[in-house]
């Protein structure tokens, strides 16, 4: 039986997602308690990847059991073998053929800033800090750039085997609210660091470190060096993966 | 000289504002950070106390020292000795009858639920949680029969010296944004524990657990019995203080 689950996590304890050697992963944990539950060897397959230190409201994952266990009832019981900053928030199951990570069709992630001089103790793992002065209505320019079809390879960091960088983004908002700005993303794929990168690209582009086209001219010449620098993992959350 | 600073912190790892025996304060910290920059006993006096795990984003103190230092340079002075959890805002001169206190006029608490029936790890630090089923609407309501001057005793733990428990709530609102209830409370003074009491009533009065009249109850009667618990500390926060 395959079985879909989302979850959320706070990943400011964790290497990431992804299960790796010398370190722990939220994989890793959730794997742990799954197994325990199904008394049987249980591995995940996520939608994909988060690095160390990024939350996720809505990622998802799918894995396969020989027990069947009722859906419903898989949360409640795996949360009772999680620590806090991870938990399970519903379950299905899936046909042999859906596959996590394969199957996506759109991912959403919201990347948030808080415009202050002071670093916030408040928002610290939570928000990126930006250092005034910003420019609100550069940065909304440039984020409006982003949205279509796009070859966002220099949009990425290197040491990812892709090699087709071809992206299409559906939805691009900036909203200002008193002093923060939340990046909202919704796309049919995202490259390694694609968000921080884009992020750190608006974000030095609201301070007038880089020209309002840099954008367009990243996308251009898909050369990384033109972007901004890839921003801290703390303002960025994996909102939803969606699979219709 | 005297000074008033505003401070925003992350209470999580603190025992509150005010120093005490055998645990950390945030006040204690402040006052060595303080102590080093002036080169001098610093003994800070704040607005009033916050509970262990209480954050605030703008707490205010007044301190009186010998030495002269300009204001503006004293919030990033002081920051580059505090921990990240800690940063003073702003800094400015007042008059030796000026008392971080005694001179209030107002004071801004927000105190934020989340509903779901699983645990929120992104926000267990920062909301409570409410169980659903929750009726918005009845929360709303009852929230509007604090507005004015009352009597809220019955909305205070006891062990606290105070005898007039008369204040003026000037400002109350309930707002409801995706799975998020955020309570605002504007007063010219707040009892022990009264925010998260009310916040406890009203999560109460949502969940059908007390009646949706308990708040006007509890203000006539003054009967802490017949409020709500007192609700967890991570969804409070010290927004503002007034001298004007």
């Amino acid at each position: 039986m395959r079985y879909l689950i989302t979850v959320e996590y706070d990943g400011s304890a964790y290497a990431g997602w992804q299960s790796q050697k010398n370190a722990v992963a939220v994989q890793d944990v959730l794997n742990a308690a799954l197994s325990d539950l199904f008394s049987e060897d249980i591995k995940t397959e996520g939608s994909g990847r988060t690095d160390s230190g990024v939350s996720a409201k809505g990622q998802t994952a799918h894995f396969d059991a020989e027990k069947a266990i009722d859906p419903e009832k898989i949360p409640f019981a795996v949360n009772t073998r999680l620590p806090y900053d991870i938990r399970v928030l519903t379950a299905k199951t899936v046909s042999d053929d859906f596959h996590a990570r394969y199957s996506v069709k759109k991912k959403t992630y919201v990347y948030k800033f808080y415009v202050s001089r002071i670093l916030s103790p408040t928002r610290r793992k939570t928000h990126a800090q930006l250092v005034p002065p910003v420019d609100f209505e550069l940065m909304k320019d440039a984020a409006r750039d982003l949205i279509g079809t796009h070859d966002f390879a220099g949009f990425s960091s290197t040491g990812s085997h892709i090699t087709n960088t071809v992206r299409t983004l559906s939805y691009v908002n900036l909203e200002q609210s008193g002093d923060e700005i939340t990046l909202t993303l919704t796309g049919d794929g995202f490259l390694y660091n694609m968000v921080r990168i884009i992020a750190g690209t608006l974000a030095f582009i609201g301070k007038g470190k880089l020209p309002p086209s840099s954008v367009r001219s990243v996308l251009e010449t898909k050369n990384r060096k033109l972007a901004g620098k890839t921003y801290p993992p703390e303002g960025l959350c994996l909102v939803k993966v969606e699979y219709i």
